[in-house]
């Protein structure tokens, strides 16, 4: 095992940190982050840091740096208090990447990279017509975080649209029949192969494997 | 498509919906939180909710719920303002599961569920001796999120530990080569396959794969 110290940290090459520090924690959702700037244009962001906040009232978040492309995603959700956010698949996980690239603030990512932005009434921020999960939401809150300038937006679900057939009996969405890919590091894009899902777990009984449509 | 909108999703029954709001956020990564209680008992919890915040400094973010076996664990990190975040690989993703069984406050995860825990002079809380990518923080910060009366912990990596051929020469860390699991919604956890790494992205130039070991 190699064991690195704070020191060492600290003189690494910014770039070679930022590798190491971004593989440690572990496989990362893709997503894209959909909205619409004050002159409606689309704009399409990858973003490898959302997570899961609760489930009642079902809340979102994510980290947005300033010096990132993510800046006309916050600027956009602070304006129109809108976003979707839509799961990447294998089937235009490059055309996703690429939407990191700094395309101007006017610029639309959906013409840049091919991806088909979809409207529903009522819903001021585009989906991914390509993505077979994905999901709006509204602002809750804003919350800095001082230690390194950036923010955490926390957004509540107010509309699902999921391939029907991924959504198993007990609520369980098979995201692995999607196809949804993942990140390590900065860069790395994967599949997923599931080993299974495991019973609840209880002190005293080993937890056992159960149907993917639940127990 | 199926849609589901904001009333449909209250009207769920709750844990039908806690199933679906978990599965929208897409692969999670897998990670035991080593902490120490006042008596140095050695407390284990399985967390989904890990996310990278910044490189520099490096700092890693995990939310907490009051209602959750996790309790222990925040408890534990304000009282010795450390803990270890190990990853969770093929070897012992069960195991890892069965740490979310509710224990009581003074029974040690790692006897209740054959973990080994491996300790570092200076660092006062364990390691899990089976993963092979994990590392120590020290509490930087505390956030309330006051919509559903969670809190963001936040902490600064001081020491890590990995398999240093998963270390690749540009600093990526190939966690696919350690095992490393992931999970969907609740219950259900996957190993990875790799699609490729992807250059930077810039506009007007389309991605292409590099090699594991960087550009």
């Amino acid at each position: 095992m190699k064991y690195i110290n704070k020191d060492e940290m600290t003189s690494m090459a910014p770039r070679y940190r930022a590798r190491i520090i971004n593989s440690l924690s572990g496989f990362k959702s893709a997503n894209l982050i959909g909205t619409s700037s004050q002159s409606s244009t689309h704009n399409l962001a990858m973003f490898s840091s959302i997570f899961h906040l609760g489930a009642s009232p079902a809340l979102v978040g994510f980290i947005s740096r300033p010096d990132s492309v993510d800046r006309h995603t916050l600027k956009n959700i602070k304006l129109t208090q809108q976003y979707t956010i839509n799961q990447v698949s294998e089937s235009f996980w490059q055309a996703a990447h690429q939407t990191s690239a700094r395309y101007d603030d006017e610029e639309c990512e959906f013409k840049q990279t091919g991806l088909t932005a979809e409207l529903i009434a009522g819903i001021d921020a585009p989906f991914v017509k390509e993505s077979q999960l994905k999901y709006a939401l509204t602002l809750k809150s804003i919350v800095p975080i001082t230690l390194n300038n950036t923010v955490l937006v926390i957004g509540e679900i107010t509309d699902i649209l999921c391939q029907k057939s991924a959504i198993k009996d007990d609520g369980y969405i098979d995201i692995e029949s999607l196809n949804t890919v993942m990140v390590s590091g900065l860069d790395s894009y994967h599949t997923s192969k599931r080993l299974s899902r495991l019973s609840y777990a209880k002190p005293g009984v080993l937890p056992k494997s159960i149907p993917l449509n639940g127990e």
